[in-house]
């Protein structure tokens, strides 16, 4: 599983609390901890209003860098921002996102052409999110076709979880989504900002896991998830193991031994 | 889910000391316990010696009948010894187990015939317990022929899931089994004694929920799990909702509201 943490997100509001606040150590301090965790990518999300997107970015860019080696996920939904950021990092990580929408592919694709960077491409268009898999199949199609030049490896596609308080098949549509997208492109990476999913629902963290372990299942193979939770920590572990992905379950053992899992450490 | 509650088992150390200590406050307080977090069946399996399981059984059977109304499920090894505990229990439970062994169909088959007595059957036969897929497949198959007097929905089939930690494979060869088992007979339940799953693995909840989850997934309807475990429970409603079991949530939202999951309460 390729982690991408969630975290340094000004949607949550804990990091907002620390964007307005300057708050530079909290910040620091979650980008050590995601990558303590096991984090592969930060994402790094202002969640502020449009005229101080850029110097939030910025900031939160610069702690980053300063804290961890850890290689960025760039997440705006300006592609100018991105194109901006992408200049202040130090090695290419994932731009987060692309989608159907117009402009979105035809500026982000020709940056990252020739290049390391990875990117998220959003199974959604001018007619919004799909419910339907086979709609969202279609989009994410169109938007492989269209990063012909990206080698695959690269493209992480997110086929957009709906919340389940709201849509019963959720998950259902989700799984159908990723069989037909992992059986037409293998290489192609699966991710999801999964959190999504529970909106609305109480003790979230219950379907979360759940759904984490059912979409791996069907070949989720990344997640834009918190890695410093302990329960969503062993979800992943026990299930790449219970997948067969993990020869004699040594990377459950080991992170066990660690204390990455298990009862006596929690974060 | 149809639940069994597995604690009323001498083959647990915790429950095997209140037997040998005939600490009868004990079995009732896990028969209660287990009711009250949604058993829909309780175990009862002596764990001692042969030359004491029949008294060891009528002792649990008499405890467990005289703390709860919940039917039991009546687990022995030996053929004999089921059919007098059938005739000690106030109503129709389940008989755990038939399996492709001589003389167990041959026995307990004619005793529920008429009746509304249910049966899990295993998937092992003189050979032991396959872990191919195929072969689980053509034992239910044959045990559901041998059944052809019982109606199938009172038949639940054990696809006996191995060791993890032996057998990387183990929960896929499962569910493959339960798929195929589920395709060619819609109306049986599938049933496991899931706790195998994660035996000789440190912090085995991790794996158990997650086999629970992945294994709902594939079909399996039914579980011989503790339903005291919060862990287990909210497993359980969350992979039901996620699985489009539960319209609008409702038993989720409702099992939150009443404290059955969520971090307020653990049992």
């Amino acid at each position: 599983m390729i982690i991408i943490g969630e975290k340094i997100n000004g949607f949550i509001p804990r990091t907002l609390q620390a964007i307005e606040a300057k708050d530079e150590s909290y910040i620091r301090e979650i980008a050590k901890s995601q990558t303590e965790f096991g984090a592969d990518y930060l994402d790094i999300c202002a969640g502020t209003a449009p005229d101080i997107e850029r110097d939030t970015l910025k900031w939160l860019i610069g702690i980053a860098q300063d804290a961890v080696d850890t290689p960025l996920c760039i997440d705006s939904s300006d592609v100018n921002v991105i194109l901006e950021m992408m200049k202040l990092v130090k090695k290419p990580g994932v731009i987060n996102s692309i989608s159907g929408e117009a402009g979105k592919c035809e500026t982000i694709l020709p940056a990252i052409q020739g290049t390391d960077w990875k990117v998220v491409a959003l199974t959604c268009d001018p007619n919004g999110i799909p419910t339907d898999p086979e709609v969202k199949f279609k989009i994410a199609e169109s938007l492989i076709a269209q990063a012909h030049d990206v080698p695959i490896g690269n493209i992480f596609i997110d086929p957009l979880v709906t919340t389940l308080a709201t849509t019963g098949s959720s998950l259902l549509s989700f799984n159908e989504a990723v069989r037909k997208i992992k059986g037409a492109y293998p290489e192609v990476h699966i991710t999801s900002g999964l959190s999504n999913i529970s909106f609305g629902m109480p003790y979230r963290k219950a379907i979360n896991t759940q759904f984490l372990a059912l979409a791996m299942s069907a070949g989720m193979d990344s997640a834009i998830m918190d890695p410093t939770s302990p329960d969503m920590r062993a979800t992943l572990y026990a299930t790449d193991a219970l997948l067969g992905n993990d020869d004699y379950c040594m990377n459950y053992l080991t992170a066990f031994r660690s204390g990455l899992i298990g009862p006596a450490k929690k974060a």
